[in-house]
C-alpha cells in the first residue's frame, strides 16, 4: 500500500517484500515455505521496528484517503486480512503447543464450565424456495462471499445446537474410527494414514480423556461442543447418527446455502474472541442458536464460486478464487474469531483432513 | 451373486475372492493395490477357466431370475460395471502403451481424419428456470444419478463442440504452462510438480507435436477435441479463454446441471466405442452436437450427492457414494465407452489431477 | 560384443539396446528403472527370438575368436555374468512368489531334511601373519577381486558351519527383534521402519513359524542355516551370541580376509545350485566346512577396492568398481549359485538392509 | 551425571531428560527428532537457568572425585563431547544463516587472505611395513580409537596440502558435475537428486563463485582449501584427478591408516578454532603440513570398529560402535575444531553424503 499506491520509497528493508509474500504469485519470488521454518533472521526487535515503521507511515496517510476510493477498499481487505492472522496465530500457537510434551498454557484463568447442557432439537424450514444467497455489496465482504444470487432450497431443518463431546464420545464408542463404514473413501484412508482416534488434541489420560487446549490439558468437557474435528470425521458422524443416533435419524451435513438462509436473521454474537473463553462452550439455548461463534461448522458444500464470480485483476485476485478446488467450506467463526469479522454470507474452507482449526459440526437433514 | 444370492458353493478358487476385491470394505480383506502388479499368478489359462466357469454358471441361472427382482438388479449392476471396466481397459492399455519407448499399436488400420471443422458458436438457454435434474427410475441408473430434483438454473450459453487440439496449441503458445495466472493453486503446484507442459501423451518430434494413441504415436490433429487433459488443465484453459481467446469472452466450464439440462433432448449417440475411432474426431456441426461420445467433458461441478441421497446398505453401498469428496463431474462419454452404457443424467468422476482418461471439455457462459 | 566389437551391422530390434541397459552409463540412455515393471512389450516370443537370434552368431563367431584375446576376455565375462543373473533369477521368483498370498510353488518334489546337526565347533588359525589375498589372475575373476595383495591378519577363529534356525529362534525368543541394544543405529531404524520380527520370507502359522522357499511355503528347519537376513540382522545376532549364546563368547562377524585365507584350501563344493535342493541344508560335519554354497555369508568387511584397483575403461569399467560405498561384502555363494560360478577369492557386495538373497551368517571370533 | 553416579534428588525439571535425549535408547524415551523445530518452551531464560543449576553443582561435585574413577572418567568424556558440540554449533549456524535470504553474519572482521599459496609436493613413506595404529590409552581418546593394533602398509605418498578451490574449479570446468564418469553411482545418483553443481555453499554471482562463511557471503578464495563436499566428491575428484590433473597422476584419497601414520609426527596444531579465521586458509609450506586443522580431510576407509573393539556397557556404549554402518572416516579437524580437541588416532565419521561440515580432502598415490 505505501511503496505502490501511496508512491513512498523508503522501504524498511528491501528483503521484507520476499521473505513475508506467503503466497502472492503476483507479487513476484518468496521464501519456499516449508523453508520459512528455519529463518531466525530478522529478529524479533527488526520485526516490532518494522511494524511501528509501517505504523506511523499509514497513520499519517490515513487521513487523507477517501472511503470508497481503491486504496480505500485495499486497506479494509488488508484489515480485514489481518483479522484472519489473529485468530490463526491462537491456531497455530495451540498446534505448536499440543507438540509440546511439557503442555505449555497460552492462557491462565481456566474455569469449569457448568455441567448443563441444551438437549437437541430441530427448527423447521418447511418451504424456503427461492431465496437469495451471498453478500449485497453494503459495507465489507471478501470476494467470494458475492455475487449475491437466487438458489432454489428444499425443506430442511437444522439442529439447535453443534454437536457436543458427549455426542462424540458416544461415536468413538460405537467404534466408528475402527471400521469404514460411513467414512467417505478418502476420509478412511486419511483416517487410517494418520491413525485417527478421536479428535485433534484428545489424548487418553488416566481420569479419562483430556485435549490440549489454550489453558493447557484439561479434561474433555461433554456438555462443550466437539472440536477439532476434520470434514472427514464430520461427514462419518452425520453419516453414524442418521442411522444410529437417537433424535437424528437421518441426519447430513447442512448446505452452505441452508445455513446461510438460517443464520440470516440471527443477531451476529456468541463466543466469539472478545467471550475471552478461548475454548468452545456448553449451549444452554432450546432454540436455533450458537451459530456464530464457538465452533466453525463444517457443511456438506464444496468451495467453488458464486455464479458470476470472476476474480479480481493482480494479487487481490489471488486472495480467494485460487483456491476454490478441493476445499469445504465452514460458517459461523469461532471462540477466536475477532468480534466484527464474521457474518451471514462469510465463507470459510478448508481441506477436507484438516483439524486444527477450532472446527466442529451442526446436524441438518430434510424434511 | 453366485455363492451370495444364488447359494451356490462351489468356488472356483477360495483365493479369488481376496485376489479380485478391488476396494470393497464389506466384502473383507483384499490385495493391498500396489502390491497388484507383482501378482504372476493365477495364470492367464486360469483366469480364462475361472470366466467359463462363472458365464456357465450364470447362463444356467439367468433365466429363473425374475426380472425386478433384488438379484436381477444386482446382476443388472454388474452388467453395467463390467461395461464401466471395457472402458478402462482401453484407457488403461493406452496409458501402459505410452510408458513403453517402442509405441506399441493397439489398433492398425488408422486413417487420417479430413481437416475441416466447424467453427465455434454458441447455443442459447435463456430462461431455463427450475429445471428437473437426475434419473427418474425408469430403467437402469447408477445410485448416485439420483433421486430426480428440481434445481434453479441461472441463463446460460453452451458451445456447439468441445474445445479442439487446434485452440489448446493457442493456450500452450500463450505460455499458460509457464505462468500461474488463470490457473488454479492447486492446479499450478500439481503441473509444476508434474512438470505439465502439453496435455498427456503429448510429446515434441521433429514434425511437431505427437501424441500417443491407440494406433501408435501419431501427430496431433487440431481439428480434433483436445483429450486427456487434467480438470486443473481445463480449469485454466476457461480462464484464460475468458479473457483471451476470440469469441470466448466470458467462458467458464459448464455446471453439471446445465450440461444435463442442454443434453436432455440430444440423442444418445456420436462417437462412442462402436464407431470404431478409438479417438477423438473432429466435430462438424455448427449446431450444438457431440455431447455424447469423443471426449468426457469436465464441469464445474464437484462430485457431491443429490439432496435426499442415501447409499444403498453393504458392498453395493460403496459403489459410488464412498467417492463424494475431492472428485470432480464429467459428462457425456468418449470414444470409448460402450453404446448403451452413458446418458444424459450420468455421472462420471475424477481426481482433478487426473488425466489418462479421454477427457477433454465444452466451454459455457452466462447471458 | 556382435556390434561393437565383431563389427556385425544387424541389428534384431534397435530399440533393444535402450531397453536392456541395466545399468551402464557408458551405454548411453535407458529405461528408468521404477518403470520397467510396465513393460509389456517385446512379448516373450520376440524375446526368444531376439535370444536365438544372438546365440547363432555367437556361434558362428566363436571359433575365430583367440583365447586372451581382447574380445575373448569379453566374452567370458559376459558369460560370467549371465551367471550371476541365472542365480538372481531364482532370488527374484522367490520374492515375486512370496508376494502372492496364494504360495505358487516353483519346484516340485520337496523332501524333508533329516533333522540331525553338527554341533557348533571353532577352528583356528593361530598365527596367520602376513597373508597373500585376492585373485592371482590365473583363470578369470571379476575386476573387484584383485589385485592380490598382503595384508596382516590376527590370530582368529572361525565356527565350523553356518548359523542355523534354531540358533535365530533364540534370537527371536531373547526378544532381539525388540530392543536396540545389540543392532546398529541404521539396523535399528531399518528393523522398524520395516517392521521386522523375523528373516525375510518367515510367518507365523498354527503349526509355527513357516518360510516361504521355492517348494512353496513349507515348515521352518531348526537344523538348517538361517537365509534371507540383512546385514544389519547378522550383525546385531553376532553382537548379542558374543554375550548370550552359549559356546559364542566373544563371536563377532569375520573379515572377508579371514573368510578368504579360511577358504583358500577348501575345495570348492557343496550345497550349490546343482545340488538341486534350492534351500539351505542342515550340516553335518564337525570340521570346518561348507564355506562354499548354502548360504553367502556376510562379512564384516566394507565392499571396498583392493590396493593398487583401478576400474577398466569404459562400459566395462562400471563392473563393479561404481558401487564400492555403502555396501557389504559377502562370501562363498549359496544353493542357488551355479557350480563353477565361486571361487575363495570371489567377493559378493549388498547394502546392509537388503534380505532377498540366500544370505546368512558364519561367526567368527579373536583367538 | 549428578542424579545418576553422583546421587542428588533436585532434578532442574523432569521434562528436560526426555527432551534434551538426543539419541540414547538406554536413556529411555526421546522427543522425535523431526519434532523438535516445534519446541518453543523451555525458554532460553529457562534453559540459561538450568545451565546454571548443573554447573553450580558440578564446580561442588568436582573436588571429590578421583582422576581415574569411573564418575572421572564420564566427566571426561561428558567434557569431549561437549566441545564436539561447541563445533557442530558453528557448522549448523552456518548452515541455518546459508538458508536466509539475508546472508547473515556470524563474525565480523574479515580480511582477504593474501593470495600465494604453495604448489602441491608429495611426502613419500617409502617402506612403511607393519605400523601400530589407534590409541594407546595413555590421556583421553574416544572408544573407537582403540585398541591400538598393528596393521600392514603398503608404501605410498601423500600431499604436502589439501586440495585447493582453484584446484576444484578445474575439476568444475572439466564438466565432473556433469558426467557420471569417475563418481560413484551412489555418489552420482545423489548428485542429481540434490543438484550439486559445485561444493555446498557456493553460489555464481555477477562478480563470479562465492561461498556463504560464518563472515558472510564471500568471493571463493582459489589458494584455500576446498570446504563443504562430501565423501561422494572427493572420491569423484580423486579419481578424476589421478587421470587429469597434473602432477596428480594415479591419485587417490587416503586409508586413515595412512593418514595416521603420516601425522603421528606432526605437532597438532594449525588453523583451529583459536586461531580465529572461522575458514580455510591458503597453505604456504611445500612440506608435509596442515594435516591438523583447517579442514577434515576424507579418507577412503569405512567407519569400523579396530580389532577387539567392544562398545562398553549402558548408554556409554551408544557412544560410537552403534554408528559403525554406512558412514566415511574423516582425520585431522577443521577451523571451528577447538583446539585439544583433536590429536592424530581421532576419528570423524560422517555418512557420504553429507557436505555441511568443513569437510575437504588431501590426495594419495601408490609409490
Amino acid at each position: 500500500v505505501l511503496c505502490g499506491a501511496l508512491g513512498q520509497s523508503d522501504r524498511f528493508d528491501p528483503n521484507f517484500q520476499y521473505l513475508f509474500n506467503s503466497y502472492y504469485d503476483a507479487v513476484g519470488a518468496r521464501h519456499a515455505r516449508p523453508e520459512r521454518g528455519l529463518l531466525t533472521r530478522p529478529s524479533l526487535k527488526s520485526v516490532l521496528d518494522y511494524r511501528a515503521h509501517i505504523d506511523a507511515r499509514m497513520r499519517a496517510a490515513l487521513p487523507e484517503i477517501e472511503p470508497g476510493s481503491t486504496i480505500y477498499s485495499l486497506i479494509e481487505l488488508g484489515l480485514n486480512h489481518e483479522q484472519q492472522h489473529q485468530e490463526l496465530l491462537l491456531t497455530d500457537i495451540l498446534h505448536l503447543f499440543s507438540r509440546n510434551p511439557t503442555y505449555p498454557i497460552y492462557s491462565e484463568g481456566y474455569e469449569q464450565s457448568p455441567p448443563d447442557k441444551a438437549p437437541l432439537t430441530w427448527s423447521k424450514f418447511e418451504a424456503p424456495g427461492i431465496v437469495r444467497i451471498g453478500h449485497d455489496g453494503k459495507g465489507f465482504a471478501f470476494d467470494c462471499e458475492g455475487p449475491a444470487h437466487d438458489v432454489l432450497l428444499h425443506p430442511f431443518e437444522l439442529a439447535n445446537r453443534a454437536v457436543t463431546n458427549g455426542e462424540w464420545l458416544q461415536f468413538i464408542e460405537a467404534g466408528r474410527y475402527d471400521n469404514p463404514t460411513y467414512w467417505l473413501s478418502e476420509g478412511w484412508a486419511c483416517a487410517q494414514e494418520q491413525g485417527w482416534v478421536a479428535p485433534l488434541y484428545w489424548q487418553k489420560t488416566e481420569e479419562g480423556w483430556a485435549s490440549m487446549t489454550l489453558h493447557g490439558l484439561r479434561a474433555v468437557d461433554p456438555a462443550a461442543s466437539v472440536c477439532h474435528i476434520s470434514y472427514f470425521e464430520a461427514d462419518a458422524f452425520a453419516s453414524w447418527a442418521a442411522d444410529n443416533l437417537d433424535g437424528c435419524e437421518g441426519a447430513r451435513l447442512p448446505l452452505e446455502t441452508e445455513w446461510e438462509y438460517a443464520a440470516s436473521d440471527q443477531s451476529v454474537s456468541g463466543n466469539l474472541l472478545g467471550s475471552g473463553a478461548l475454548r468452545p462452550e456448553p449451549q444452554k439455548d432450546q432454540a436455533l442458536s450458537g451459530l456464530f461463534g464457538d465452533v466453525w461448522e463444517w457443511t456438506a458444500s464444496a468451495f467453488k464460486p458464486y455464479p458470476g464470480f470472476r476474480p479480481a485483476k493482480g494479487a487481490v485476485g489471488e486472495y480467494n478464487g485460487k483456491f476454490m478446488s478441493g476445499q469445504s467450506v465452514l460458517r459461523g467463526g469461532s471462540c477466536v474469531t475477532p468480534k466484527g469479522h464474521v457474518r451471514a454470507t462469510y465463507r470459510n474452507f478448508f481441506h477436507p483432513d484438516k483439524r486444527w482449526q477450532f472446527s466442529g459440526l451442526r446436524l441438518a437433514r430434510d424434511i
